[in-house]
């Protein structure tokens, strides 16, 4: 019984949790039907069982909203909470001696997920959201899952339009193939002013035997950065949570 | 087209992400199936699905586990990252002064979840894990959100048998009503080696006008322990986040 033939009932479900980001994370039916395409009937019914599970919850103000049921299940995600509790203790180290913003996350798709970060109060103001996402050709960690991403992503990649965030972002598809080949050689990578012309960031590979898995970062106020001195910080650190996470498999 | 009319696509799809759980966070399609009694050519067509979308991710070992997506799309949940974000600088300070064990816990049904914790590395071990659940008659945190719950929550939770944890937990449910009724009164909770023989925890709630939605505690050593002092430092640190949380709505 398909009202849509195209459309499982299983993608339908997971349309509605797609409908759900850090823009709107509270929706009513009726956006959940523009947002999905889905008709109200069919956007209702599945919102009930949603609800029934704890995947949405729904608020005093009659909007639903992702449930912490969701949350539980996503926190078993071993390259979410679980990379991020073998993580933290560097992280906190790294913070402990710094007191800069701690940044570590990891590449889905074409696009890196921010995984944890420590944000230093009188540190520079930085833009990253746990869970958020950003592109793979501007950040510190973002340059290291790139360098360190299989060819065909990084194809993908250089193919498509570089988005500029100030006159540093590297936009010429060949300057980044050469910035690459330089993050591969010296180990680690160096955001200067690539995504706001106050900050810097330097990143370092989390490896286990497969590859690069992840990326750390420290992000400093530009015009206090020495990264040639942060460098070996964040990639002793970077070997730590690999070493933890090799452990751990 | 329903093979088994008395359970939904939906719910199928649910019971596959229900099958995951701390204890088994990597399974097989077998595996899958024998814990959620649906068919294995079901399982595998919704498995197929899911792995597309990003709820689960293959390892090279053919096993699945939760994927980031579904990390991502949990990390939109307000109970969970939402709260974490809002109540982790405050977490920290109060590590900062006590280097003590800080907890961070929401009521779902009948239980607790923790949604964050600062593990002091040289305070007295604890077993949570962000995401885990426990009951809610035993910690600080649990304490706190039963004596705020809705009536009907504390008294399924008083008609059904008391787990008890170590001969201090509190078994019968006469003796935990009026301990419920202290925590209102006194607006803190102790568990004075409730959980474990070595551990005592201070918790307090966290509030909107609509009621108590979290708690958080300081778990100390039960032998240096001394709750009427750090009561106030919870209590504040509750207070200053219940505030950050009217604010953020």
């Amino acid at each position: 019984m398909r009202a849509e033939p195209g459309r499982s009932v299983t993608s339908k479900v997971l349309a509605l949790l797609d409908a759900f980001s850090p823009a709107t994370p509270a929706l009513t039916l009726s956006e959940m039907a523009r947002r999905t395409g889905l008709p109200l009937p069919t956007v209702h019914r599945r919102a009930a069982e949603l609800l029934a599970w704890g995947a949405l919850e729904r608020g005093d103000d009659g909007r639903y909203r992702i449930g912490l049921r969701l949350w539980e299940v996503g926190s078993l995600a071993p390259r979410g909470l679980g990379l991020r509790e073998l993580a933290l203790p560097v992280m906190e180290d790294l913070y402990e001696v710094t007191h800069e913003n701690v940044q570590l996350a990891v590449r889905q798709d074409l696009e890196l997920v921010f995984i944890e970060r420590i944000a230093g109060r009188h540190a520079v103001p930085v833009l990253t959201r746990v869970g958020g996402r950003f592109a793979l050709h501007a950040t510190g960690v973002g340059l290291v899952l790139l360098a360190h991403a299989p060819a065909e992503v990084q194809e993908q990649v250089l193919a498509a339009p570089l988005e500029r965030y100030t006159d540093m972002t590297i936009t010429d598809p060949r300057r980044l193939r050469s910035c690459l080949a330089e993050v591969r050689r010296i180990g680690y990578a160096v955001s200067d002013r690539q995504v706001t012309m106050d900050a810097l960031s330097v990143a370092a590979p989390i490896r286990v035997p497969e590859g690069v898995v992840a990326a750390i970062s420290l992000v400093v106020a530009q015009d206090r950065a020495d990264p040639v001195a942060l460098a070996p910080l964040v990639q002793a650190a970077g070997r730590v949570v690999s070493r933890a996470l090799n452990n751990s498999v």
